[in-house]
């Protein structure tokens, strides 16, 4: 199979050719983001073939009924989903009262870029009118990284031969959500204006039952009309909920028409809504004096910022060097870390699939990205949307029992409430709750600051640890204490008995909360005692009972494999290997009944094997090979978060053919589109875990006490590996070759660093290691 | 709180005043039928009040496009759902230009009635209308038992000053499913005719993309408006999706106009449709001949003939003896055996609730009663409809990964497809496959005929052992067959391993099979050696292997209780029993999150319990009674059809207080609303768990290999209990106080009977027995 995006340069993905069967697959790819909104790459002219067109602001959504088959006591009310939002894009052509749509014309020439470096979408067609007029037509795009409500694209049309032009900027305020539960349309048109200085409109949310704020979005553009630097004066026309500013001109050979297209988008997140008239129109006009240049130059510097400090170079390997930098590039434009309501949903601003919303993906893949690569404030934010949720995470916990301010984080959310409603998973999935307070250990661990501990994170171990202290059952027959009825990572297991990676999880949770605690008490009695006042903490009681807990916790394991037992009954199941599944049967999710999945002994994703990389420091490297080899031969890989964290443990065991095998499965899984999903947005957050398939992985990096080490093992097929990394103020350079890794200190301090297990001193900010 | 449904007599239902709020509730008390058709009650002038209209035809579906949250490999497209059918019922009355609409008049009084004897749903009410004009209205009608595709009804009108009056009798076709997935209308008006002897309507079900029927279904009225025994010429119009027939006259005081309206359904079920205009005016002007009168007289004679075998009596407990006559009322209203393609849904013809299709109730729960009470075809109908449907079972096993012939049937069904969507049920809840082998041993046991086995029977047994054969897996650790990821008849544990009620079930299965085809090998030997060829049965082979399976399967107990494990890892569960729920958290289904409820010890319904009703002749007393008072604690009866099945067994086990108590939790379930769930249909196949509780449980009745046994105990709170049985062509009347039993053979031949252990002789046509 040919490649659609070819990796023409390092920095570039481009498309050569125009295949509508592939559009919506590139409409996914060439994607563009800011962190507060994006878009999919759909044309700026009307194009009548088959596209998912996709505006989305982070943080507005609608609370769409749910839909089920069955019901079942505890589900929500409603799912929560990021809106496709009213789209400023719109630049559409006619040429002799022809429209310039690529469905209808004939293609001569089509070129598609998406400079990563940058952060630009670019465009340029030559096309074949239906009444034989040859035209070029050229776009160019960004959201800005730096003002991010601001967005802006420049077009240049040029006829072959003297004809007549009509261009349409638009604000279409006319757009649905393809997901939509009852196909209904969530946007009510509230005003519009086309008379002052810009044209803008305003639109709300619909309203509904629930108790969730309606949003409202106003959307302005200015768009410059010109030939030869003269100003073309344009016409403004309202057509139900369709705002436009046309011109329409007699073109002469060879001249070029062209628009400059200014946007600013805005919402009730940030203004009140009886603000956004006023505010739409002064963010436009400081934007609009700019202009597109300015505007494009501040923001390529800022890419260019964002790359200094997380850059992967692969060398010898132009694929892997591209797909790598395309996944930074996509981690980059779905999370800024600007604002803590904001987080990061599986496909980004690409596509409309999960709603948009937070998964355990953040914490358990993405966090150490951005820990590594941007700023602290970039990852506490992620901390903080969780503890500004924490309200609502008692509240799910409540719903379904709970009591005693135990939080149970949700499954799928947007504000903190729950959204998913399959009862294996939302109800059962619980070792989430894990990951995100594993994320509170990291963060204070990578970065050595533990205030945040005092700011929030303590308290939100707390909660964690009196839902799992809730959550266990003692065992009558077996005194011991044991998780019941939960769906572990492997979701190819409902409601098992005794998950390992939940059971262990759960313990580690009130390890750490208890550790956490102690130390609370040494340096922050006052405020220590303070939180427990504010949350009725019952210190006698509840550490008792913890410690019990950690000290009587069921882990199952095997005595005759030698291996940790996955859940109760896993090794009742008849034992196949993925190499006996026929390759007409997979993937097993699209070939077999649920039923047959679930009673065999297939695993979906990375569930021992994850706890295994979590918790790696627990274990010696026999033991983890041992079940490395045992559950990596059982499992499908059918979460593309699975493949990852799988590569990272058989580098730690020195497999390193495999550690590569495992890499090339999501390296470029949607650049090659692997899973025939693409069309539908990107796998962002198991974008994350290439990053960490590599530097974990590869370069073995790993966060020790008072510094960071690193195991290198370049894969055979690399030349050299070189990446940046953050450590507590310091900017690492990075650079491996099979025989050696230099380590360099671009900025900051640190004084040593270690390498295969042995220490090295930074004194001289450069060190070269032979391996 | 006063019942709503007093038991004036013992033979009657009656209501004596309106409550708006209670209607539909009486709609579903009220509803008759004739087990090929039936109707809610429904009145038959307009109603603008709250009311589930709903009339019904067995067989006639239409195939509702799945709904659910998250698609799973393997769900149906569809649920097959009885259909609303074009309604026959309207006579709409206008007085002084009024509408008589009780939801709008002054109901002066109120009268309505159930002849369950006679199977007439009568009403009879004063009304003063908004004029104050004073009328009475009365009301009869039945669908009759002997012609099954005529219903027909008679109203009285009577004013008490003179005043002007239009009746409207209509047939009406615009109706709909309330529990229509997606609030689709199911029907197309394709003809009709008013301009022939009888005005008629032909409505055919929308077109869908699903391999099923289409159906049409003519409905024709002929209807006499008559002062004074004088004809009162009527009008015919066509409105819509409404005909109708009216008459407009000035009545005079104390004048009565009559109104006798027969009408005619039938459908492509029986009939091409091209026939059906024809026919459904020949059928209508056979029935109009006799007249309302004859086709009474006709319908009263056959529910005498029906009660003769199936009454039971009740003496000191009027409550009782209305219950358990409503519920066997309404069994002979839904199922009569005359159509092998038709089945028990669990609403009858009273609700829409479960599409009124085919659940495992049928033979686990209703089978018994329709053997003891009527003539052996009708039961051998029940068999033979899954029969018919073994090609249907085999495609549905295919589906989910079996091959060989190998049967799983649905757990819900109109057609043969499973039409059920929730995994842990649909894919899951196996042990249907049991019930329905059990039916066939159920059946020959009880008639003595074996002729079923080569009919069918051994084919569909042939199957189901083919795919128990393949559903096991052979544990590699304990070296036993196992039946792993399944949901039991208690619904409150998913997902299990070992259910110990499956896989004894499915042991039983193999087993019985085995014996079955040893036995044909012996007395049918050609036409087994004809079934082996035509099902490709492999002897050798597959006889060795369900061999080895009954011999290794794992049937789980617990040592240390000394009871049955209901399944791997049920006594890891806190345990706790029922009396330790607070009232205020049950029904749990209601207070509980399905987490929440999984994880804990309590039971839904029946489960080792049924297992013991079933297979009791397997284990002895004491057994009995260690388990039964282990899980009865644990179990919440949160179906109707629990209660029932421990009762049975607690009278087994000579806990009398135990069984009267549970006997009451189902035995008014309907008449009394005790699950505030009446307004949405009855509870019909639960119904028949109430006469098992009686006959099985306080009558002790069981079938041995010659004859019949009993080992009565009344319950204290009764003076007498008389009931009837047919019994191999034997009609037995018995009849029981604290002290004694009287068993008579009213009709054919039968040696002797059995009464506690002892043998008795009937020479004399009568036995007595002192207790």
């Amino acid at each position: 199979m040919i490649s659609l995006f070819q990796p023409d340069t390092e920095w570039l993905i481009t498309e050569t050719d125009f295949n509508a069967e592939r559009h919506q697959i590139a409409e996914s790819i060439f994607s563009i983001g800011n962190g507060h909104m994006g878009q999919r790459a759909n044309f700026e002219e009307q194009y009548s073939g088959k596209s998912l067109r996709g505006n989305y602001i982070g943080g507005v959504f609608f609370p769409d009924k749910t839909r089920v088959g069955w019901w079942k006591n505890g589900y929500p009310d409603y799912f929560a989903k990021v809106l496709n939002a009213p789209s400023w894009i719109g630049v559409n052509v006619w040429v002799n009262n022809q429209p310039l749509d690529l469905a209808q014309c004939e293609i001569l020439s089509f070129y598609r870029q998406l400079d990563m470096q940058e952060g630009i979408l670019s465009r340029c067609v030559q096309v074949k009118m239906p009444d034989g007029t040859k035209i070029a037509f050229e776009t160019e795009r960004f959201v800005s990284v730096v003002d991010t409500e601001i967005g802006a694209l420049r077009c240049g049309l040029r006829a072959y031969t003297n004809c007549s032009i009509r261009v349409e900027s638009t604000i279409n305020s006319d757009v649905h959500n393809e997901d939509s539960n009852y196909n209904e349309s969530f946007w009510d048109s509230i005003a519009h204006n086309i008379d002052s200085t810009y044209i803008y409109a305003i639109d709300r949310t619909k309203k509904t039952p629930y108790d969730v704020p309606q949003f409202a979005v106003a959307t302005a553009v200015n768009t410059l009309f010109s030939i030869e630097n003269q100003p073309v004066k344009s016409q403004r026309a309202c057509s139900g909920k369709l705002l436009s500013e046309s011109v329409e001109i007699e073109l002469q050979a060879q001249q070029w028409l062209d628009i400059e297209k200014i946007a600013c988008q805005i919402s009730t997140l940030n203004y009140a809504e009886n603000e956004l008239a006023q505010t739409v129109e002064i963010r436009l006009s400081e934007a609009s004096q700019k202009g597109f240049a300015q505007l494009k130059q501040e923001h390529v510097q800022a890419w260019a910022e964002k790359w200094k400090t997380s850059d992967i170079r692969i060398e010898g390997d132009e694929a892997a060097q591209q797909g790598i930098r395309f996944n930074i590039f996509h981690l980059h434009q779905t999370y800024s870390g600007n604002d803590s309501r904001l987080n990061i949903g599986p496909k980004g601003f690409t596509g409309e699939k999960y709603g948009g919303s937070t998964y355990w993906d953040t914490e358990a893949f993405c966090l150490p990205f951005y820990l590594a690569t941007s700023p602290e404030q970039v990852s506490k934010q992620l901390l903080m949307y969780r503890y500004k949720q924490l309200d609502r995470a008692i509240a799910n916990a409540e719903k379904l029992g709970f009591s005693g301010g135990a939080a149970l984080f949700p499954m799928v959310t947007m504000t903190g409430d729950e959204c998913h409603n399959e009862w294996e998973i939302t109800f059962e999935e619980i070792h989430r709750n894990g990951a995100i307070a594993y994320a509170i250990y990291n963060y204070t661990n990578y970065t050595g600051d533990k205030s945040y501990l005092m700011e929030g994170g303590l308290e939100v171990l707390i909660a964690i640890s009196r839902f799992w202290a809730q959550r266990v059952t003692l065992s009558p027959t077996k005194r011991k204490y044991m998780i019941l009825g939960v769906t572990g990572p492997n979701e190819y297991e409902n409601n098992v008995h005794n998950n390992w990676y939940t059971n262990y999880f759960a313990r580690w949770c009130l390890h750490y909360t208890l550790e956490t605690i102690s130390w609370a008490k040494r340096v922050a009695k006052q405020e220590f005692a303070e939180l427990c006042a504010k949350i009725s903490f019952d210190e006698n009681f509840e550490v008792l009972r913890w410690t019990d807990i950690t000290k009587n916790m069921y882990v199952p394991e095997d005595e005759n494999f030698g291996i940790i037992l996955q859940n109760d009954g896993y090794l009742d199941k008849e034992q196949k290997t993925v190499a006996e599944l026929p390759a007409n049967q997979r993937p097993i999710n699209q070939h077999w009944s649920w039923d047959r999945i679930l009673r065999s002994c297939y695993i979906k994703q990375a569930d021992v094997v994850q706890g295994l990389y979590v918790f790696e420091k627990d274990f010696d490297t026999e033991y983890i090979e041992r079940n490395f080899n045992f559950y990596e031969a059982r499992c499908v890989h059918e979460s593309s978060l699975s493949p990852c964290i799988h590569s990272v443990v058989a580098s730690k065991i020195g497999n390193a053919a495999k550690a590569y095998e495992l890499y090339l499965r999501t390296a470029r899984l949607d650049l090659d589109d692997y899973n025939k999903e693409a069309h539908e947005g990107l796998h962002i957050t198991s974008m994350a875990g290439t990053w960490l398939a590599i530097v974990q992985g590869f370069a073995g990096m790993r966060t020790q006490s008072h510094t960071i080490s690193f195991a290198p093992q370049l894969p055979k097929e690399w030349n050299k590996l070189s990446f940046s990394i953050l450590y507590r103020g310091a900017l690492l350079h990075i650079c491996m070759t099979a025989s050696a890794i230099e380590i360099s200190l671009a900025e900051g301090e640190l004084r040593e660093i270690i390498v295969n297990d042995n220490y090295y001193s930074l004194q001289e900010r450069k060190v070269v290691v032979n391996l």
